[in-house]
């Protein structure tokens, strides 16, 4: 692992698959996404667009610049953040998870695509809610506390914890798929019906490849744990059948995959985050002060 | 203000208008709600099971206790949680916010009633999530700061920090407000699209007698603002006429005074995070090793 801040800059280009989906989506269109290419909290949201099929233009911008036009769709000038373009003046909207829920609204009443179980099972979709909650207050912080610390200690500390947390996001699958499966099973409901709730329980189940909510909220950390974690703490992801077989369709899910750009971006793009320097970002304020995420 | 610790503990019996409730709602229903009777996040599930009129069962738990039927529906054992009766074995659900969502979802399909603008306005449903959104990471994380620790500086910051929190709500509930008046001002709509969108604003809106999303979500904090921070800190609410007629029809709504207790059950509760003593709750722990709310 290395020991020594190389002084490496964030990127502000996307490289690779990412980078040809930035140019294939920099027309303008109804929405832009104003993204930057290493941000996880973008590529959640990216990647959501993508697999609901949404139209959007893609617009990279540099959030510690923090442009006029970002703080006017994200009032702390954090990414990602969306503009409707088809207002005067323009209305905005930011926080991914809002996105998210946002977006997925649309695509149910546009084009029948969905991220979550059908709105005809409120338990299904309260499950898959459940799962996303989890991620958003456990695993992503944990995530941070492994990354930022110096200390050696608290590093152990934060890999602990994100063990645990991702633990427990398997055994919310698990209940999830189980609950599922129970209701399937009932004479009530029929092949359609499973379908339509294995969609909404994502990739987790074996024979399904279309994205759910918690894959896209979790995705890309999930990913830079096999790049950032690794390189700069040796963190191996854990060892386990059905969390591999997952997290590699995850990664490697075309609407997931053509959101990444090369390894490399990303190592340069955390290397701040590893060696905790000064000013890194408002998330490692946070973490460095025992904040909320902002 | 008080300087001692008088060692008074929580209560584990609703009293007042919420004791009136609890006795009304007794009987074995479908669902039971697990509560405590001085917990803020069962609060706010309770004032929407009132709001959005579904059948309940109340049941009051001492989560400090931990007892196995709350560990069966809450792994945490955290309050509140709830219980469907009638699946064998039951099924369950925890986290306020994940059960919110979820017994508006069962209200929009069954009774039509609801916290949020309709599914078909998605980016007024978008608004108030950002509402909520800041509710959750700011408001409340800021109430506890200026609750729980026991340094005068560090409660002047939590003091200042939770002031700043109302004031972007405040912020957040005129844009959504100005957002509806311009859309409901397009020739696209009509009356009674203003008048859905402004149940989904809630209490903000002059003339709605319906609760929103952001007010169950919020209403515990206001409530417990005027009564135990204003005994142990001193605090007097903001100032501004229509903050204050906001917080005065939201802590007085039939639905949300049904479910207060009064404010003795408050004080006694309160004054253990007031005084910080140990092994308070996972709150207190979560704000003194500033972690995220459990």
């Amino acid at each position: 692992m290395p020991t020594t801040d190389t002084g490496k800059l964030y990127r502000n280009e996307c490289t690779g698959p990412a980078l040809e989906l930035a140019n294939k989506h920099s027309k303008p269109e109804d929405i832009t996404l104003f993204g930057s290419c290493f941000c996880p909290f973008v590529q959640r949201v990216w990647a959501a667009f993508e697999h609901l099929q949404i139209p959007y233009q893609y617009y990279e911008v540099d959030p510690y610049k923090k442009p006029k036009d970002l703080l006017e769709v994200s009032p702390k000038g954090l990414v990602p953040g969306l503009r409707f373009n088809n207002f005067n003046p323009p209305r905005a909207l930011n926080e991914s998870t809002v996105i998210l829920e946002y977006i997925n609204d649309v695509a149910e009443q546009t084009n029948g695509r969905s991220l979550l179980p059908p709105v005809t099972n409120p338990y299904a979709r309260a499950l898959v809610r459940l799962q996303c909650d989890h991620i958003s207050r456990s695993v992503i912080p944990a995530f941070f506390r492994y990354l930022i610390p110096q200390d050696p200690e608290k590093q152990l500390e934060g890999k602990k914890e994100y063990l645990a947390a991702l633990d427990t996001l398997i055994a919310l699958f698990e209940r999830t798929e189980k609950e599922i499966v129970r209701e399937t099973g009932s004479a009530a409901t029929g092949e359609g019906e499973k379908k339509a709730l294995a969609k909404g329980l994502g990739l987790w189940v074996e024979d399904n490849e279309d994205l759910g909510m918690a894959d896209v909220m979790v995705g890309p950390w999930i990913f830079r744990s096999t790049i950032v974690l690794k390189y700069y703490r040796g963190f191996e992801m854990p060892v386990g059948e059905r969390f591999t077989q997952w997290a590699n369709k995850l990664i490697n899910h075309p609407d997931f995959k053509s959101t990444s750009s090369t390894e490399d971006l990303y190592l340069d793009s955390y290397e701040r985050y590893a060696f905790n320097r000064p000013n890194t970002s408002q998330v490692a304020d946070a973490v460095n002060t025992g904040r909320g995420l902002p």
